[in-house]
């Protein structure tokens, strides 16, 4: 099941998508079922209601297909999109080069994480699938792409053994980790140039996790403009999605809603030479395997 | 005006502290007042109220102070003051090495930073005043405090000047950064070290921006078991709040009830010879000039 957070005529809702890549209102479609509302409003509360919020939209989209002539589905080209979670309760958690030729093409050998090395983006960052992305022309002039597989967490936990660790995630989906170079060095910590508004793209949808049996084997690949930049498969994550959620389970709370970014592969922009940094109307898609594409294009 | 988020049997309530030093219940003094309740549950949506949440406590208080056997008015020692702040609405920002001599004794003049550092700590830190803090001894051995001066956002803002940057603030609080330094540096990017559950006391108030008409000149002072550790003035910060927030606010929007801990002095247990990390037990004491007492101690 892939979930989606859509708006339509003005007004947001959660939205899954059909067999025929439809988009099912799942409040709209519970209620033509004739059953009192139990879904909440946001995809965030939802996940928090754990397998019952799965078992539902089964039977929801189970019942839906049978019926004819319904008005709570619409070709997913009438919704916009917003991010699959338009406001995190917290920052997006992000890992940092926890690919080695990324790792390689910012630095030296050195500069391979030998621990998890973990940075985080503010909420305000986030848009969602064919959004804007601001180009902060007067505070940066290297921003750059980073595509990303990021984790979405279904439950709360703490102490997380790797074992259990996929046990813990609702689903998947695709950020792109946009990072003003010029800040991220000249401040040292990331959270500056990894946090101006719009810098995180997200979407087009959190795809379930049964969809996605192994999260560490996914193609993953980044066009600018139609160019290919980033091509790797996850097989080459450092740590990989067990070891990451453990890592920072170890000490503190996951809950449901929190968005983990893995990391990106070689290819960005600074690691070109020369660098080729972001520039207004460059149009950024980032496809991953069993997932989909999110595209992006830099505004003003 | 000192505002405090406190609970009394079982229900948490905004409040705020009468010249006797009693916690008047905002909601219920306003319901005694035979008006409306216009005021939401939550600090954080009080503050988002802006002016209008101020003049409304500056009015309440005003009534109340002319009652008599009121039902609304508790001693401050009957109520358990939570954070002011319990769950912020994303993490809390963070200003690294802010004072030169805190920077010196984890470091050399090479450490002095000539651009703002920030990092944050995940929401899932925050407790309030008299709180335990977890000694989280399977994952650190090297637990540190930090006392700090926060400064509490009261309007959105981006772009903002520093000459206008003290209008963007409510108030002033109090914040215990309690660190891991093992994980602090193992990660290299703080948020893993600074993010363990508890690690983030705040309180016991916040002091309303009124109080405080220069937050770059306030005597600091933290004490472990009684102990004078840390003993400074917020005159000496190379980055003073104006410089913080307008730095932060250029690509990035701030929201009401966004939380900047403005950094430490120097005097933390790593930085001494050999360096004291807290055990279960301790008891840390954080006094700013103008605010109060942040007090928590050490549990297991």
């Amino acid at each position: 099941m892939k979930f989606v957070t859509a708006k339509r005529q003005g007004t947001s809702f959660v939205g899954v998508l059909s067999a025929q890549n439809e988009v099912v209102h799942l409040q709209m479609a519970e209620q033509a079922m004739g059953e009192e509302s139990t879904l909440p409003h946001s995809l965030m509360e939802c996940i928090a209601l754990g397998d019952a919020f799965v078992d539902k939209v089964q039977e929801i989209v189970t019942w839906s297909e049978k019926q004819r002539a319904v008005d709570y589905v619409y070709p997913l080209e009438s919704v916009q999109l917003l991010a699959p979670i338009p406001r995190p309760l917290k920052n997006i958690f992000c890992v940092g080069k926890n690919y080695v030729d990324h790792a390689l093409e910012l630095g030296s050998a050195d500069d391979i994480p030998k621990h998890l090395m973990l940075f985080s983006k503010a909420p305000t960052t986030v848009i969602g699938h064919e959004s804007l992305v601001l180009r902060h022309a007067h505070v940066t002039e290297e921003l750059d792409y980073e595509g990303e597989l990021a984790v979405v967490i279904g439950k709360k936990g703490k102490g997380i053994k790797e074992e259990e660790a996929l046990d813990y995630v609702f689903g998947y989906t695709i950020i792109n980790d946009i990072t003003a170079r010029d800040l991220q060095q000249r401040h040292k910590q990331f959270l500056l140039g990894k946090s101006l508004d719009t810098s995180c793209p997200m979407g087009p949808w959190i795809v379930h996790k049964s969809l996605i049996p192994n999260p560490n084997r996914l193609h993953i690949e980044t066009k600018v403009n139609g160019e290919i930049r980033q091509k790797a498969n996850t097989e080459q994550f450092i740590f990989p999605v067990e070891t990451i959620i453990s890592t920072i389970s170890q000490g503190m709370t996951l809950e449901p809603g929190d968005i983990i970014a893995t990391g990106t592969p070689a290819g960005v922009g600074k690691g070109m030479k020369p660098p080729r940094f972001l520039q207004s109307g460059d149009s950024v898609e980032i496809t991953i395997e069993k997932i989909g594409t999110l595209r992006n294009r830099i505004g003003e």
